[in-house]
């Protein structure tokens, strides 16, 4: 069986984990977004790529989520005595190798697809992970004003009377605290799919969306020249990273408020616009999310939605895959 | 006083601390080789100007004489946990971040000189430290033959029947145990000095010459264009890096093998070539070396040599300030 996922960072590698673990034999691609990926101390960081390298090959810090466990701050704070900033982004002495690594191969003229190949050869997730693309695509924030931006005491970049941030600014930096109106993925429609991508989708046998961010991971994917024309094409499955009208974890919701959408199951749903998903998995709070009009045309099925160990995201997983094969017929 | 002192790593470091000692009122103005510089890992490594900065910053691995002190080795670990090299090259976690720094800075586009002067507002070494040269300048290997390359069980970089390797493979990877026919200052002729390096040797009352490696530490700053000249206006005084007819550290004497030139006090002193030394201290095991007719026209001073102390250190910066100031008149 072939499956395809595109992914964000930590909701979706808990989900892949959970998938592995349900159908050992499958062939997974991971397609990964790359719009949160920047630059720090001249190293290229792709933040969603390594969280799931690094969750699915065993070298996650679990409390935290994302970087690797067991990490020191050597570097980091060393950087910080030379008053060499950001020190917002936290970055470990084993990360930071990584870091060294991808942009040492990428300054040699690999695409970033090749360097992840590279890189997974250590980690061996047990999936295939892909970028989403391997041109430069970068997703800014689009500030409510300046006054948000002066409550919240922080300096941005400014241009034409718009304040826009990178989003690693606005969501770590800022905390997502100063309210956002939109979203720039810049560079996306230019950018080309990576090697394997619009493949990975043509051959899977079933799409899954985990319960990543739909703006900023899911969003950032879908909005690369090509991959939301071919997911249309087949049969797609999503689970709802909403539970009882909150997000699961993150910020998803001050997200979603930027685009005037709902943070409930069904406006999320109903953001990812027409002929998307067959299918749509939601928290059994959520359940009347089947009732909703902008529904119609999708298959709405409630499970519980809250990934409270290994097992529950497994049954998570599984209920998305056997919804999904259902619809697959 | 204004003093210039052209510095290699290790040896250099020391002597300008015992200078400093002596003389605390001087201006001394640092002019460091960076024909040692290399590229690992994608960060910029200048390893003997990081030695003075951190000696005289007190920052230095005093037992080891480079590196930083208390540093772990976290980041390179890691990197060779994804196969990535060179492994032979030491690099510390706190020493990291100061490449990092140095890189991200030179992307940026300041010239090595604005970002060594960047990275000493850190370190306050109470010295003026100046790169050679902004240029890339990089010592190269003449190795003997494949001959001696194979017996010391080496790969290396092979062009038309003459194998060449970066001083840093030669020195750190090989040991210096493969044999030498010659060295390479690629890139010295086209160099410029650093900004304020031709001014520094002008406007010195005296110019000193630490014990460095005559070869590949001083021998490359005098490769750059326009520096031995100016320096051959001034009194210049020069510290052996000969006891008794050995280097009294490091592996001074393959490098002197290699061109030819005798490891002693008289034969180093000659390898500078005639009209730059005015004045060159001697270890009391070579006071010989006085009457060697090749020194003729130089002044030679016997003294002890060994800096086993720092206060042995500080007579032998003072000796040589002597020696400079007396014939300076």
């Amino acid at each position: 069986m072939r499956i395809t996922v595109p992914a964000g960072g930590v909701g979706a590698a808990r989900f892949l984990r959970g998938l592995k673990a349900e159908v050992p034999g499958a062939e997974i691609t991971v397609i990964g977004n790359t719009g949160d990926d920047i630059t720090l101390f001249g190293l290229h960081v792709s933040p969603d790529l390594d969280t799931v390298m690094y969750t699915l090959g065993g070298g996650i810090d679990e409390e935290q989520g994302w970087g690797r466990a067991g990490d020191s701050r050597t570097v980091l704070s060393e950087l910080a005595a030379y008053g060499a900033g950001p020190g917002w982004f936290g970055l470990g002495d084993l990360d930071i190798a990584t870091h060294l690594h991808r942009t040492s191969m990428l300054s040699a003229g690999l695409p970033l697809s090749a360097v992840t190949t590279v890189l997974c050869q250590r980690w061996q997730p047990g999936v295939r992970l892909l970028p989403m693309t391997d041109d430069r695509v970068e997703t800014h924030v689009v500030l409510a004003s300046d006054e948000g931006e002066r409550r919240a005491g922080v300096g941005t970049e400014r241009g034409g009377g718009t304040s826009m941030v990178h989003f690693q600014e606005w969501w770590v930096r800022m905390g997502a605290q100063v309210p956002a109106t939109g979203f720039v993925f810049a560079g996306a429609e230019q950018a080309s799919p990576a090697p394997g991508v619009l493949e990975a989708i043509a051959e899977a046998d079933v799409i899954l969306m985990p319960p990543s961010n739909p703006v900023v991971s899911i969003g950032t994917i879908l909005a690369v020249s090509g991959i939301a024309e071919a997911m249309r094409a087949k049969t797609v499955v999503g689970v709802s990273p909403i539970i009882g009208g909150a997000p699961v974890r993150g910020m998803a919701d001050k997200c979603l408020a930027a685009l005037g959408v709902a943070a409930s199951a069904a406006g999320v749903a109903a953001h990812y616009g027409p002929g998307l998903l067959d299918g749509w998995l939601v928290d059994e709070q959520d359940k009347a999310a089947a009732d909703a009009p902008e529904l119609a045309g999708i298959t709405v099925r409630a499970v519980p939605l809250y990934m409270s160990s290994p097992a529950a995201t497994a049954a998570i997983a599984r209920a998305a895959l056997d919804l999904a094969l259902e619809l697959h017929g």
